[in-house]
């Protein structure tokens, strides 16, 4: 065995890491070195979800023309006065105005046209007199109410006025802001662009996604776990398949076109870790090691103007270490919060949660009646405890852990 | 003016609804209408956020192997009896295990592998020796701590243990559920069918959306709107394209195979109002004109096995109408829950928020500060105001409205 360079007395990698980096040391370089990408043009239908990235100005009046905002009659208000059920006053219709096909002629002294709830107003009327103040006749109608000039008529601009800013830029775009978005003609808007993401599976141990496990080989559950992560982000994935433990195959899978590069597997100290090494090598490599559990044999670096987060292989940690450095970078490039995503609830613990000063703990949670029940640590490299789980509680690197009933934040999954 | 049909006495239609049902009533009928589609096959990349059909059970053990948990040796465990700093035993280094490709030999006593997390255990060890109670020499090692059987080792079926339900039915998937169905070999799964959702837009005045209003056209904002209301809520979006206000075309429009019809605009009792009368007259109009400010006129019944939900074309009015009725139907379908999708936050109101007995309200507000203003009822009607709000606080039909520093709940948009 004195051949198998490996087993050097002098391999002291293998003996972990010489220092770690606490998590607000990660944010800190993460928040730094990451910014908004530029813009592209979407059509309304790609854009809900996405950021603004410019201010948008509306460049008419909406409405742009004056129209009846009930159902009834498009009268002179002054021709009402005096208007009462003991005193109805005659009008003579001259037409209607329907929505989109408006009156052509004008409503003067004693007269009306019938108007429909969004159809123009038609020149000389200036209010609308609802239908339930009327007794329609035979081609006349007796007012019996009052009505004061501009009522139930919707002017130009009431909704928007041109020139004014309608949605102001990092907005992320709700549905009814793609209503008033096409409403004043807009029909192209600048977005951020989604952030490019490279996932970087490396293991000789693993088969494709959903292979049946066989020999001693097992299967990738980190993309598809990191891709919907990576989309829930406002990320695009791309997913070169499974890079087997060889430096060459590992470097040329990390030289892409991508915004950011997720490498996850061979994160750590040990010989087969490669990625680490060959980001020190090509690129730099600013943080490896963390001090927290799950997730601490994680790194960042760059590579280029690529940001790239090595994850560790286990899925639980890949989870964990994904939601923290990775899916912030990510977020804050596609114009979104940087801070987590998931919903969040208060609740008191069930039994104590302990942690160690200087770490920092995802403790996974579930919730039982109203409480905060932590799921036991024996499987807590496990997958499965992750669905087990209604969310996970943060325990900062400056705490012991939290006592039982004290109220903490669950961040709940999904 | 005689011969206008449209204006004889006996047009009482148009003097409004004849009665109005209760939101709780409109729930009703959706709930006791609506149930779960079917299920469709779906691979993992295309599962995130659907919705489970079936239990899924695993086959097999995860991991299938005993392996590693740690780097270090893989020992027989009471070979390491007694050891110490002070009394470090000696075992020498048959070769190694690494992921994927284990050690094909077997450990007897006094020999010892050297393993990285995850690998196979190889034949006769039991424990793992973590690499930090080590001293490496040439070919061998000093143990210098003890290690009990079964240490650091994971156990066949330790994650997932083949013949256990993994997941449940009508669980949203999230990206770790993706991962587990992964590990276990599951490549396909049954999700709920997305509803399909047949929008009709119908308006003569209306502009197609983003188009440059004009003379007496507006631009539709409700079909942009709804399609993002419709995929938030898990369905699938058919759109026809603007319908104009012809029963024959209307009629046309609503014979189609989707699950459900959404008509926007004409829902109410005006002469242009078709869609309420053809629905009673092919097929059921169970609803029609709710207690509720805003969306008062708006229905729903069926068209042969597909729901019809009419909504008012006012872009606020069909915003809340979507959400109280048609949403919830779609959501139901699609298996998920029926109720409000939105984010809650309970917070005091700066200012009374007034309502009517026997009428439900939908009133958009701000969050200033940690108080709920009231966005002014004065732009109640105009789209820019949900846009302005942050959210919306629903006033129960029961209520007459909330005193100022009332705690309530606030759905938040988007």
């Amino acid at each position: 065995m004195a051949s198998d360079p490996s087993l050097r007395p002098t391999d002291v990698r293998m003996k972990g890491f010489a220092r770690r980096w606490t998590v607000e040391q990660c944010f800190h370089w993460i928040d730094s070195t990451t910014q908004v990408l530029e813009a592209e043009l979407a059509g309304l239908q790609a854009a809900a979800g996405r950021v603004l990235a410019a201010d948008v100005i509306s460049q008419i009046d909406v409405p742009h023309f004056s129209r009846a905002m009930m159902d009834g009659f498009a009268v002179i208000g002054n021709d009402t006065a005096g208007a009462s059920t003991y005193n109805p006053l005659r009008l003579n219709v001259l037409g209607q105005s329907l929505p989109g096909d408006p009156y052509p002629g004008t409503v003067t002294p004693g007269t009306t046209i019938r108007i429909m709830t969004g159809a123009p107003m038609p020149q000389g009327a200036d209010a609308v007199l609802p239908v339930e103040q009327t007794v329609i006749e035979d081609g006349s109608i007796l007012v019996q109410g009052e009505v004061a000039p501009e009522k139930h008529v919707g002017v130009p601009g009431e909704d928007i006025q041109s020139k004014t800013r309608v949605l102001a830029r990092q907005r992320r775009l709700r549905a009814q802001d793609l209503g008033v978005l096409s409403s004043i003609g807009v029909s192209q808007i600048p977005i951020v662009k989604k952030p490019r993401v490279r996932l970087v599976i490396t293991g000789n141990e693993l088969l494709p996604p959903g292979s049946t496990p066989q020999n001693h080989q097992i299967t990738d559950a980190n993309s598809p776990m990191l891709s919907a992560l990576i989309e829930r982000d406002g990320g695009e994935v791309l997913h070169p398949g499974i890079i087997p433990d060889d430096p060459d195959r590992l470097l040329s899978a990390l030289e892409t076109d991508a915004d950011v590069v997720i490498v996850s597997g061979g994160s750590s100290v040990g010989q087969e870790d490669h990625a680490p090494r060959l980001l020190a090598e090509h690129g730099t490599l600013e943080i490896h090691g963390v001090a927290m559990r799950p997730s601490s044999p994680s790194g960042m670096g760059t590579l280029g103007n690529r940001l790239v987060f090595l994850l560790p292989g286990n899925p639980v940690s890949c989870l964990c270490a994904y939601d923290f450095f990775a899916g912030r970078a990510i977020r804050t490039m596609a114009g979104l919060s940087p801070d987590w995503p998931h919903q969040q609830v208060e609740l008191p613990l069930a039994r104590k949660l302990v942690s160690t000063v200087g770490r920092t703990d995802y403790a996974r949670v579930s919730i039982e009646g109203d409480e905060v029940e932590p799921i036991s640590i024996s499987g807590a490299s496990v997958l499965s405890s992750t669905t087990r789980a209604d969310g996970f509680v943060i325990i900062p690197e400056d705490l012991e852990g939290y006592a039982r009933d004290s109220m903490v934040a669950v961040y709940l999954y999904e």
